[in-house]
């Protein structure tokens, strides 16, 4: 199995995208693709001793840059790391891509490059959060900044079977993101799917609250990209902020300052539960492919992990888990033309 | 001026909702009519010296429970505090109204006995949110599932004026809660309220992400009440889990336990800017009244700030402020019938 990783994508790249690939191949024993200017990812890769190790750089002369409209830049740069990479897979050079470049380009490549599951009207991201229990996934983050209560009622399934797959859980108790507990409760996009989901064989829980996200009541939580890139981005936000209140508190106080140093130097266990770079990227769920995004500020151990759910995704043949779902239950039926 | 507190509302009452109002007699001198049991709420009183202070007590038999349908519960419930309470408003007996009860019957009995202000299509809960910087607003957080346009130009004109004229901020910065930065971001919906909302004369920053809600780069944050809602209670609880983690690490281990403690009795600026109880509930923007929404689970300080705020709201006009800047702008013209 090989892994393609864009080497220039993300805010650290190709520095940390090549030290998560070194790390990934060295540690996990995979073998890697790394795409993007063969000059740079040589240079970088001349750090470690990767002699006879299974990583090998294809040259993509383009970037697509953050701040980019994706699909101008996706039409213009053909030979940029995300395009060329998406490419490979579909070729069958690669198994899945790892991208930590702008997400908009990642996802617009993956769609054209592998296209959507028979039946899924819109394919969703999907990222772990951290949560008392361990972690859940929530869908999508992003995708879409609209939803019907069929994409929903997909965005469940997809997830149930990713959450059952990749993160192990057997029985995956699925929540519907909303305003209230009540059956009643949201807007008729979300009463909707409500009753669509509570159809499904899925172990629905119902819906939850913004309060039960991290205190892990469900495994799956479904939610429209609106709302689940907010959701997570404003968690982001604030456990940056926080952190930055706490130094600003520390500056003040010399007994402060001690506290923190003891708890830092001894609660690993709780920096490792709230670091985001553990849980190895957000799979884009739905197309015909495996395509793992990552944050735009990943460390090389944020690569590594994405490396290593990626290569999961390809293993446990998440893909055809959904297509074969998705083909079972005729979920995608009675839709509105949306896809 | 006579607030009017809903003495039986909220997980706590009346214990907390009394003990909140007399310290609101006794630090601030607001005048308060307590609403609710006669004898419980006499029984609470009677344990403070209230002898000849401006704190008065009216029966009403009734209560609203936290879980009850809020439609249902106001119509059947005529002699509940909540019902009883703002009539007391309407009549001119008291100015504002307090209540820590259930959510949706306070904005229902507000709704029913004050009524809109004309223009406004959709009254919104505010809220004000802790920032890096101090404090921001943030409106819709629940009053409304779905919303238009015009309702969330409304609620920046609306949030705007209670910044500036409650929390003192000069020029509120207002920013649309988005996917995005870029103008072209988000759904129809968000889409078209940002063209609206940069055509007035509002300090518009344009769209602001989840992240920057802490961030604080925005004084008054616009959204609707589905997001609004998702974000106050996500990040509630992420607080909340975030301190229970903590707690956890702790029971590991005794050093940790000890930069905990040093912190704990240090910190103390840090736990005052973190605690939601500081800033004296949500108000229900664009109704004809005042009528401040507390957390059900207020003590005794967030209540008495509460009522800080309704005397505010009062003495700073905010009514009549929406009244003439929805007058003056004639903002709310063009929409679709939607109230």
């Amino acid at each position: 199995m090989k892994i393609v990783v864009d080497a220039m994508g993300g805010d650290f790249a190709p520095v940390e995208t090549v030290k998560g690939a070194v790390d990934a191949v060295k540690e996990l024993g995979i073998e890697v693709i790394l795409v993007g200017d063969e000059d740079k990812v040589n240079d970088e890769l001349a750090r470690y001793s990767t002699g006879k190790l299974p990583v090998s750089v294809i040259h993509a002369p383009e970037v697509i840059e953050m701040g980019e409209p994706p699909a101008v830049a996706l039409r213009k740069k053909k030979n940029s790391s995300i395009v060329v990479g998406t490419k490979l897979v579909k070729e069958g050079v690669g198994d899945a891509i790892v991208s930590a470049g702008n997400t908009g380009a990642a996802m617009g490549s993956a769609l054209l490059g592998f296209g959507r599951i028979k039946g899924i009207h819109r394919p969703a991201i999907a990222s772990v959060i951290p949560t008392v229990k361990g972690k859940s996934l929530i869908l999508d983050v992003g995708a879409n900044a609209e939803c019907d209560p069929q994409n929903l009622l997909q965005f469940a399934v997809m997830g149930s079977i990713y959450s059952k797959k990749i993160l192990g859980v057997e029985k995956p108790k699925v929540g519907l993101l909303n305003i209230g507990e009540e059956e009643t409760k949201g807007n008729p996009i979300y009463l909707e799917a409500y009753r669509l989901i509570k159809d499904t064989d899925l172990n629905f829980i119902g819906n939850i609250e913004g309060r039960d996200i991290t205190a892990g009541i469900a495994d799956v939580i479904v939610c429209d990209g609106f709302v689940g890139n907010v959701v997570l981005k404003f968690g982001e936000g604030l456990a940056k902020d926080l952190m930055s209140m706490i130094k600003e508190e520390l500056k003040k106080n010399v007994f402060v300052k001690l506290g923190a140093a003891i708890i830092l130097s001894h609660a690993k266990g709780l920096r490792k539960k709230i670091d985001y770079s553990e849980y190895g990227g957000a799979p884009l769920l739905g197309i015909n492919g495996v395509c793992i995004i990552c944050h735009g500020t990943s460390q090389a151990k944020a690569i590594k992990n994405a490396i290593r759910a990626a290569r999961e995704c390809v293993e446990m043949d998440v893909v055809n888990s959904i297509k074969r779902s998705i083909g079972e239950k005729s979920i995608g039926d009675g839709s509105v033309a949306n896809g």
